[in-house]
C-alpha cells in the first residue's frame, strides 16, 4: 500500500499526542514529522510517554516542516491563522485540530473567542470536519477544520432530530473530562482542586455553541443552550441533550430517525438497552476509540427526548476525528487504523 | 441544657451513620439507642468505622426501643409504612429518612415507587421536612418525612423561582456520587464498575421527581423535567436547573429574589463570583456540612437561567436536614450540631 | 495465515473479558466459542460492553465446548483441577489463567488456599507462564498456567537480581487496581468503601507469594516479605521492591544486569530516566498493554536497590501474557496480537 | 475562657489554609490576622473557599503582623529561617510548620534541602513538634518546629519499636495524596497526569528521611529506608513500614509495646482487628482529624512487622499537629479544636 507522507505541526500538545499514536500503527501513512517550537529536538517520548519504544522520531522545528501531502496542525487556538501561508505552501491537505477554522461567520470569532479572524475570506474554503454530516465534501476537500469536542459530542446525536423533527428547544449539559482543558498546568486544573469536583465551569456562552448552532440552527430557530461541566474522568465527554420537539413522537420513530442517519455508520452505535450497567452510553468505555454511542429516552410526562453521547474527546473529539478525515480525504478506507474497540472494566 | 431522648432506627445504613456522627456530639440530645435488625449485637464502629473510639454503643434489636422523645427512622423505603405503629408508639416525635411518607398524594406511590401505599391516611399527617419551605409547620410537627437528596438539591433552588415568576419548563440534571445508591453491595456500584463513571441510569421517570412536582408544581402547570447522571465522587450532588421562565429578568433581579427568600437562611449560601474556581456551587467543599449553596447565571442568548446547586447527599440531602428539622421540633436553635465548614482542598 | 481454533471457558470474568477483546483481534487465530455457565446464550457484549459490535457471539454452555488446538481457562481458582479431564479430552493445549496449576508443591495448596490439591500428579505437567523466565519450556508445552498479577509483578523484575546476586531480604510493597478482586460485587469492592483506599487487605501471607517464592527462592535463602495495598485505580500494579542485596554494587552495575536478562525482551521495557514525570514506570501508562516496565535506583545511604515495576493486571499480568504464551506454545510470533502502546493522558 | 491572641504568617497554602479551619473554631483563641504576601487585601474566602461565610477576614500584609501571643508560620521552606527576627519581635511563641528548624543538625540542610541554613545557632532552640515524643518539651516551649507530613506518619508508629526493640532495617513504603505537594499548580499536579498514578517519585533520599533518622536512628544503627509514592487521593497518608527487629516476638509483645506507649494518647488509635473492611488504618476515614491511626501484623514466615500508620497530611500531618502544639504551649487542654471524627463513607 501506498503510504501517503503526513506530518504533524504542534505536536506537543494532549491532541497532537493522540493524533501520533494514531498515525504510528496506521497503515496508509508515513509520519515524516512532528514539529513543537518548545520541544524541538527532544525524543517525542519523553512527552508522549506511552510512546517510549514506539518511534526514534524526535520533535522538530515547525520552520524545517518539509513538504508533505497532508498535514495536521494541533496548534493552540489562533496560532494557525498566522500561519496559514505557510502551512498550505507546505502540504496539499491541512487538517486543522484548532478553532481557527470551524465557524463560517467572520463575526462568530469576536463574539465567541474574542478576537477579530485574521484571514476571514478562508474561512468558507474550510470544511467541518464531522464526516458523519459533511463527508462527501470532505473527501475532496484540501482544507478541513475538525470539531471542538464537545460541539462532536452534541451535534452528532442533535442533527437527525434537527434534521427530521421541528426542534423547539435543546439543553445540552455535558460532562467533560480534564484532559479537554489541555496538557498546561494551571491552577484550574491543579490536582487537589480538579479531583473530583462537578464544576460548572461556563454555565452560558461556552465557545463550542457557536459550532452548534452554525452546524444544527443555521436559521436561529430553535433556543439552543448549552452547559459543559468539568468532572472526575482524564478523558471522555457525556452530552445529555434534552430535546423538546414541537410535534411529540414514540419511541419508535426516533429509533427509525437515528437507524436511518447512522445505521450504516462505522463510528456511530445506537446504544439503548432495557438492561444492564451499559444500557446507555458511557464514555469510559470509549477511551481511546473512534465512537461516538448515542442513546435516547422519551418522557412520558413531558413529551422530552433525553439524548445521550458519548464519546472520547481526543480521539472522536480531536485526533480521531481528525484521522477519519484524512482518511476520507486521501481516499483511503475511512475506517483505517481506527479499529479499537476500547475497555472493560476500565 | 437539657439534653432530649432520641434514638434511630434502622441506623446501619449510610444515612443513619451521618445521623449517628452528628447526633453524638449534638450537645440537645442524647442518643440513647440505635437499632439494625441485621447488626444487631454489634459495636457501631464496626458499621460506621469514623466513629472508633467516639461511643460505645452497640445496635439493639428493633423492638428493644425504649420510649424517647424523638425516633429517627433511617429504613429501607416501604419498611417504615408497615410498622409505623409501633414506631408513634415508641417516639413522641418521628423523623422519617425514608420516602415512605414524603408524598402527599396516595397515588403517587403505585405511580412512582410500584406500590400500593399502606397507610394512605397518614400522608397529610407528615410535613415534608424541608425547613426553608416548610419552617413553622416543622415546629409543630410530631411527623416529619425528610426530602430525597436529589429533591431537596432541587427544590430548594427552584421554589423561589416558582414563587416569585412565572416558570414555563425546567430540566433537572443533576450529577450524584454513589453513597446515594446506599451501603449495599451491587453490580451497579462495583467499584472497577461504578469507578469514573458518567451514567445516565434513569433519564426519565426517576422517584424524586414526585418530590418536585408536589413542592414546585402542585397544579402541573410547569413542563418539570429531571435525569440524574452517576459521577465519580462518594458523597455529594450537583444539581444544574435550566430554567425557562415566561418573561425575562436580569439578573440583578433574580439575585433579589433569592436574596429575599434565602437572606437570612442559616444553611443557604448564595455563591456566584465574577471569578476564581469555586464562582458556583461545587460539591466538594459541603462534604459533611449542612449547606445547600445556590448560584446562578442568565443565558443572555435564549433568556435561560442555569440555576447551579450543591450539597451533600448525606447531610444536607438526608442526616444534616433530619437533625436541622428536629431542631425545630423540638425547640432548639436550628443550627445546634451542624455548624461545619467543609474541607479545601479535598 | 491459518488461523487456529481457540475457546475460552469460563469467560464472564474480567480475565476473560481482556481475553476476548484480545483474541477476537488476533490474526492468527479463530475463537470458536466462549462459555459461562452462568451467562450461556447471552450475547458477550452484554457482559462486555466494551466490545458492542465487534463480535456476534454468544456464552456457550461449559459441556457443549467442541475440539480445540488451543483452550483459555479462565475459571475461579479450585474450579479447572475438577474439571482438568474434561478440558483435556476436548483442547490439544491448555493455558490456565488460574491459580489451580501455577504451584509445583501440593503441600502449597492447602497452605496458601486453604484446599488439598484434587490433582497433585499434574502440578508438575503444567509449566509456569512467565515467557521471559520459561520460553523455551512454554515453547512445547501443551499446559501453561499464567503466574497470578502480583506475581509476575514482582517476579519478573526479581529474578535477574536473584540469578546473578547473592540477594538476602526483600520487601515487595505492590499496590493494586480494584480489578485484581474480580468481577463479583462484594462489601469490599462497593464503591463508596472502596473509592480512595489505600487499604492494607493482606500485609503478610497473601497467596501469591507462594509463586513468588517457586520462582525466585525455591531454596528457600532469602527473607522475601509481599505486602499488596488497594489504591484507587482500576486497572494497573506498581510494584516497589525493596531489595538488599548480600554486596553492594553501583547502578551501572545493575542496569547491565537487567539489559542482559530483558534487553532483547519485546514486552519489557527498562525505564530509568534523570528526569521527566514519568521517569520510572507508572501503571496508568500501561493500560490494557502487555508490557511490564521495570526501573530501579540504588539507595546510597543503605545500599538498597528499589527496584519500580508496573503492569496491567488484567493484560500482562492475566489474558496478555496468556496470549503471550499461546503464541509461544503454537510458533506463532510471539508478539502476535498485543501490540498496543498504552495511552496519555489517561 | 481567655482567648489568646494568634496569628498565621503565610497563610494562603494549604496547610494555613486548614490552620485557619481550626482555628477559626478554637474555643481558646482569637485569630487576629492572617498575613499573605501574594494575597494581600483579599477575603480569605476567595483562596479557602469552604470558609465561605466562615469569616470576615482578609490577608493582610506580612509586615503589618501586630504582636500575638502565638504565631503560626505556614511559609514555604527556606523562608522562615530569613525572617526568624521578624516573627521573634513579634510573637511570644511560633509554631513553625516549614522544614527550617525542623532538623536540630545543620549539616543535614545542605545535605537533604540543598542549601546552608542561615541561622543554624538557633536550631537547638526549637522542640520537634511531635507531641507523642515531646509533650513536656513543647509545653515549656516558645519555639516549635512541626513534623513533615511523612516523617510524621512514620516517625509515631516507628518510635515505640525503636525504644523497646533492637530493630535491625525499616522499610518506610508511603502513600500520599496530591495536597501533599502544595497549592502551586505545577507539571506534576497537572490532573490529567496526576490522576489515578501511582507514582514512585522519591524513591531514595527524600527530605524527610532526615527527620526520621533524627527521631528514630540518632546514632546510625538502623538501616532505615523510604520511598513515597504519590496515588489518586487528595488528603491522606499510608504509611507501611516493614520492621525487621534483632529478636523474635509475637503480636501480643508487640501489642503491649503500642498500648504502653499511647494506650492513653487522645490523637493515637490501634487500629488492628480480625475482620471487616477497616481492620487496619485507612486514610480516607481519617480526613480533617488529628489522629494517627496504627496497626501492625507480624509475618509469621520471615518474623518481619508490617506496621501500618494513616493520618491526614493537612492536620495531623500539619495544621492539627500544629494546633495540638499550640494548646501545649498555652497551657489549654491538649484536644480543645481537635475534636472531629472523621466521615463514612467518604
Amino acid at each position: 500500500m501506498k503510504r501517503y507522507r503526513v506530518a504533524i505541526a504542534g505536536g506537543s500538545g494532549y491532541a497532537g499526542g493522540e493524533l501520533l499514536r494514531l498515525l504510528l500503527r496506521h497503515p496508509g501513512v508515513q509520519l515524516v514529522a512532528i514539529s513543537s517550537r518548545s520541544q524541538a529536538g527532544r525524543s517525542v517520548y519523553k512527552i508522549h510517554p506511552n510512546l517510549r519504544g514506539a518511534t526514534e522520531l524526535k520533535f522538530s522545528r515547525p520552520e524545517e516542516l518539509e513538504p508533505v501531502e497532508l498535514l495536521f496542525t494541533a496548534l493552540p487556538h489562533g496560532r494557525v491563522m498566522r500561519q496559514i501561508e505557510f502551512f498550505m505552501s507546505r502540504a496539499e491537505r491541512i487538517v486543522d485540530l484548532s478553532a481557527d477554522f470551524r465557524l463560517k461567520d467572520p463575526r462568530d470569532y469576536p463574539s465567541y473567542y474574542g478576537y477579530e479572524h485574521r484571514r476571514p475570506e478562508l474561512l468558507k474554503e474550510f470544511v467541518y470536519g464531522l464526516p458523519e454530516l459533511h463527508r462527501e465534501e470532505i473527501k475532496g476537500a484540501h482544507l478541513v477544520a475538525v470539531p471542538g469536542c464537545t460541539a462532536a459530542a452534541a451535534i452528532t446525536p442533535l442533527k437527525p432530530l434537527t434534521e427530521q423533527f421541528g426542534v423547539k428547544l435543546v439543553v445540552v449539559d455535558a460532562k467533560v473530562g480534564s484532559s479537554a482543558a489541555g496538557a498546561a498546568a494551571s491552577p484550574a486544573g491543579h490536582h487537589p482542586e480538579r479531583a473530583g469536583v462537578v464544576r460548572s465551569f461556563k454555565p452560558t456562552g461556552h465557545r463550542h455553541l457557536a459550532e452548534m448552532k452554525q452546524e444544527l440552527d443555521p436559521h436561529d430557530r430553535i433556543s439552543l443552550n448549552f452547559s459543559p461541566h468539568a468532572v472526575e474522568m482524564v478523558r471522555g465527554i457525556l452530552s445529555t441533550s434534552h430535546v423538546f420537539l414541537e410535534d411529540d413522537y414514540d419511541e419508535r420513530t426516533i429509533w427509525q430517525c437515528y437507524l436511518e442517519a447512522y445505521g450504516q455508520e462505522p463510528f456511530v452505535r445506537l446504544v439503548k438497552e432495557r438492561t444492564g450497567l451499559y444500557r446507555y452510553p458511557e464514555p469510559k468505555l470509549l477511551l481511546g476509540t473512534n465512537f461516538c454511542d448515542i442513546g435516547f429516552e422519551r418522557d412520558a410526562r413531558t413529551g422530552r427526548l433525553v439524548v445521550i453521547s458519548a464519546l472520547d474527546n481526543l480521539t472522536k473529539g480531536a485526533a480521531g476525528q481528525a484521522v477519519q478525515c484524512m482518511n476520507l480525504m486521501l481516499g483511503l478506507d475511512e475506517r483505517l487504523g481506527l479499529n479499537e474497540w476500547g475497555f472493560h472494566p476500565v
